[in-house]
């Protein structure tokens, strides 16, 4: 299957990808409330937060809004969501400290081994909307070794513009085709494709829990379909 | 010495500081040459190579020519240095061999270990005027285990430019005093210092050779000044 393939780096979303935001999430909102003594549905919460993520990345996608990373757009979402969801009296803090909750996710139990073997023979980096900061503690809380890291912040345009994929190459030197982007999202695999770049598609099929509604399965013919890093390690020979 | 300091993340000068890249490019250039079957003094070509540096830069942050990566400055350097040393004969395909020895350096005994430590405590990433491509590879090539990978063309700004400091710790959601510049070289700490970073000197007295004409010492009162990069974890408590 890699045979065809010219690839020199593997370029990973990451929210759903590689991490498991929605149990990290509900895990740490949950770990916060009983050390404040809070009560809430944070599972709900945490849904909610996830709901608002395409609409705030839409004001600035479509030019309503000026570049603005993901750590401002979740802080405002996260102000909404106390108001909706009853939790008050939380301090500046403490709010910086729960938006941050995006910075310390967990991986899926392959993720870190398939970085590791495919990291011996292809650049591993990013391609993900979150901002540099943010995924660059996610690294070291996760232990997740890329060897660089970009997306959004770098390009200054969110997925799925094609300038997201297009900036992200040319930061490598390298033509969009020697470039794959691994995702567990069929959309995000069909903008990369448009930009020219090669397609590896992951199974995430719990990510969104119990409301997941798509991406159990690829929907186009990528380059590589699997169900975990580790095969995807294996299908590109490492 | 580090109690004043309340720093999260380290960024480093790359080319001198945390490799050697005149004995590296001499030696890549040497074996080049035997392969070839090409003879030149390829000591007068590295010194000649990295002359030519800073006046390239200096086009770009003066404005008077459009961003430019350093792999291309380099490699219009080097076309001036062929013609120059009588090297004649070259593919295009061996110019872009060669133009990667920037690539391919090495790093100074101390590096890796010292970059190990510190990558336990904080962030450690580049702050080089070397493009993500040039530096992303170089990793993988010395081992350099970056949390991060920031520089010049993140910034879109050629060191001492302010702008270049400024961009980076801004990547980071960090204020400039959160981020330490750690170099071997008074002139870039001082632009760092003037941006409100702080500042580490590591001696390298062999950077240039028998040509080094200064950076022998620390110019001013740096927040560490050390000789190695185990020096440089072990001031900061690592």
């Amino acid at each position: 299957m890699t045979g065809k393939l010219d690839v020199e780096a593997l370029l990973f979303d990451v929210f759903g990808t590689v991490v498991d935001w929605r149990t990290s999430i509900i895990a740490d909102l949950t770990r916060f409330g009983a050390a404040k003594g809070i009560t809430a549905d944070w599972a709900a919460v945490t849904d909610d937060w996830r709901g608002l993520y395409q609409p705030a990345m839409e004001e600035v996608r479509s030019g309503r809004r000026a570049w603005t990373i993901l750590d401002v757009l979740h802080r405002e979402s996260l102000e909404k969501l106390l108001v909706k969801h009853g939790v008050a009296g939380l301090s500046e803090a403490d709010k910086d400290y729960v938006n941050r909750a995006w910075h310390r996710l967990r991986p899926w139990p392959d993720s870190v081994e398939g970085l590791q073997r495919l990291k011996t023979r292809f650049i591993i980096g990013t391609l993900s909307n979150g901002n540099v900061g943010l995924l660059t503690r996610m690294a070291k809380f996760a232990g997740l070794p890329w060897d660089v890291v970009l997306g959004a912040e770098t390009a200054r345009a969110y997925k799925p513009l094609p300038q997201a994929y297009l900036a992200s190459a040319a930061l490598l030197n390298l033509a969009p085709g020697r470039v794959m982007l691994v995702a567990a999202h069929n959309n995000d695999l069909a903008a990369a494709a448009a930009a020219g770049l090669r397609t590896a598609f992951v199974a995430r099929p719990t990510e969104y829990g119990p409301r997941q509604k798509r991406d159990f399965k690829a929907e186009q013919e990528w380059d590589i379909v699997t169900d975990s890093f580790t095969g995807l390690a294996a299908a590109m020979g490492c």
